[in-house]
């Protein structure tokens, strides 16, 4: 573990290199279904300045079935910020309170400026289309649970699924799993693809990627299926929409013929993306997938306050 | 306490035969008072999809003052339901963070729903006019504590006073006090009267109720006396909410008369129905009920976690 | 530190006399830094009918790194206030669920109220325009720590500035220095320039102060400035709130020529009132006053529940 010794934030996937994120995996391993009082008298402080149960209240239980404790608030409503105050200031002040903090924040980079005001450890709950580096920790943990092959160098096959442009969180997965021998499939509407930049960072890596619109016939070489919400406001023609939505629909169907330790993974909330009848497949993964989030939050809280 | 083996949610009191509710009572009693760490490592979760001071408070308190810890979220625009997750997933994701869930929500059978996708205990804490099944406990635990005799089959006389069209409270408690030897005064203006549903159970449980509108000479043959919340917009028409909530307002002149051990209740907040001047009285038992949650409320909890 | 023998609440600084004052003070100083087990089993219930970041987040820091424990809300719209309940009735229902409680209100005289009904004490977490008195005990503790010989006697000359006619915090600062060897000078625009009952209080305490316009040349003999933020919309006209916004902003060059051991303070959040550029002087003391609100408040819990 002696490559974590030098973390100090944690606010963006890219500043974790291989060896990093291995050791960070195999961290959270350890902290599987473990309850201590590590964290006995650390108290995190949760600055949410926008709403997102699933990852605020993955990290209160972390910090909780840890010994340690919680304060901030869920909603930038209640905050200073309403009255006109710098996050700056705001982060200067809330910092001097508390041992740690997790932030959320609708601008990109709200994060890396917070480290630099901060006190404290801080990490990036979410900023803005940027990043969410502890989602990208716990879905790399969900696929690396099933497949531990991946760590050691083995190949995997990657499809993403869906609203490949603005999804942050399949950016930062794909930018993540190039550090391993990852092949991609990129499967979204022509107004949904990913960006060029993302094309470009494949093709400098030398990685193996093919793009098409349809699910049909696309998952029977694929290991891992990560799909994503596909948001109406992203398209300006309902009908658009609603063509999209029917064709990007999972049923058990779909995954009909998958290979063997097939994995779907979605950072959810799923809408209608997946249908229901899949929750019961071995194949449905994104349950799984959303409780490792206690686990994976254990282990970055630890490591930040020195407690692995 | 053998009865209370098998149950694993607190979802409707309709669940709950009589011996249960019995041992119940007589578990909140050990609970008075109590502070200690039976709860120490635990975490609940509160998921309140609609606000609930008094309801989520005394839950709250209940789990610290046994050592337990709390996480959660006060009101549904924190939550992942405004994208549009459905209830079951939220359950699904939520139960694994946490060892006990208390969920207040809107629509009626959000409580049923979600014990089947929780992967733990799950309390209601109000789903829409449904149930609320540990307010009833708690009105329970008050008028047992003062009327004891009423556990070993003695008779008492029960009025229900105000709405009693849509009061969940009143239907719940009516229905739990059948289990026992009571008889029932229904006071209230017509157009809130009980609902036929529950006459006819009353007439199919052959117990005794007598239905009258007004309050004078109504409570002089009386034990406890259960007032509730009249709310203007149940009223089509100002003129008659004014002339109701007038005649329906108590004051120490209502409670002149009434018999030795006389209780009033409230589920609180009162509005206008009982006039300040009335805290003073011994008959005045409604603050001691709200009290009386977190006895009860710690007793519920402990018994699902298996800690009683 | 007999003289806080008697003290059951928190509710203006009006209630505390000079020997009280000094004895909180140096109270303080042994809650600097300090993490214990001291208030475990104590529970704190934050009622915040308005928002406050500073002030909820502080105190449940000082209650949790000593051991106790938070429950509440942070804003009116989750609380049964918005049902039509009573102050006086959601107290005294509050108060059998805690051990303590801190209000913040927009009424004035909320928090008095407030101790009337209370089973447990009240901290008043700042009642509407009245008064917010730890935000006063810290305020005092930061000028005590860098000017302790205020305690002894000694003189210190405190320039207010801004908004003296609305600011909440400069009333009760200036109230609480008169116990002290302390003059005055008071900056701010003829709009807002301190109310006559507190210039009367002045003069027949015989506390000498001076009054003016401008900065400028007004901070060479000043120990200590008190700068607070002047709102838009205390002026009808925006031409004039620019022009007095533009003559109170401070920089590094209005801080030249200060005296040896000047601090500039400010309640914060500050919006323009402060250029950032001050934040690295050694005059800037506002952080640093903020953080100064743990080992206060940390103090007030602890002696209110008996823990000193």
């Amino acid at each position: 573990m002696d490559s974590l010794k030098s973390i100090q934030h944690i606010i963006s996937i890219k500043d974790f290199n291989r060896q990093q994120i291995v050791d960070i995996l195999e961290l959270a391993i350890r902290f599987e279904n473990l309850r201590d009082d590590r964290l006995k008298g650390c108290v995190l402080g949760t600055l949410f300045f926008e709403p997102s149960t699933r990852t605020r209240l993955s990290f209160e239980a972390a910090m909780l079935q840890l010994g340690g404790k919680v304060l901030g608030f869920a909603d930038a409503s209640v905050s200073s910020a309403k009255k006109g105050e710098s996050l700056a200031d705001g982060i200067r002040v809330s910092s001097s309170y508390v041992d740690i903090l997790v932030l959320r924040h609708p601008l990109d980079g709200a994060a890396r400026l917070a480290s630099e005001h901060s006190s404290v450890p801080v990490i990036n709950g979410g900023d803005g289309a940027n990043q969410h580096p502890t989602q990208t920790f716990l879905d790399l943990y969900t696929i690396t649970k099933s497949h531990p092959e991946l760590l050691k160098g083995e190949p995997l096959k990657v499809a993403m699924l869906g609203d490949l442009r603005y999804g942050r969180t399949v950016h930062s997965l794909i930018r993540a799993l190039t550090h391993f021998n990852v092949s991609f499939r990129l499967i979204s509407p022509e107004s949904l693809k990913l960006p060029d930049t993302y094309i470009d960072f494949l093709d400098r890596e030398n990685i193996e990627y093919d793009a098409c619109q349809k699910i049909d016939d696309a998952l029977e070489d694929v290991d891992v299926l990560y799909a994503t919400r596909i948001q109406e406001e992203r398209f300006p023609d309902p009908v658009e929409y609603n063509r999209v939505k029917k064709a990007y629909h999972l049923t058990p169907d779909t995954l009909k013929g998958v290979r063997e330790g097939f994995q779907l993974l979605h950072p959810l909330p799923r809408i209608q993306e997946i249908s229901p009848k899949v929750d019961a497949l071995p194949q449905a993964a994104y349950f799984g997938q959303a409780s490792n989030g206690v686990p994976v939050r254990k282990a970055l809280l630890s490591l930040l306050l020195g407690k692995i």
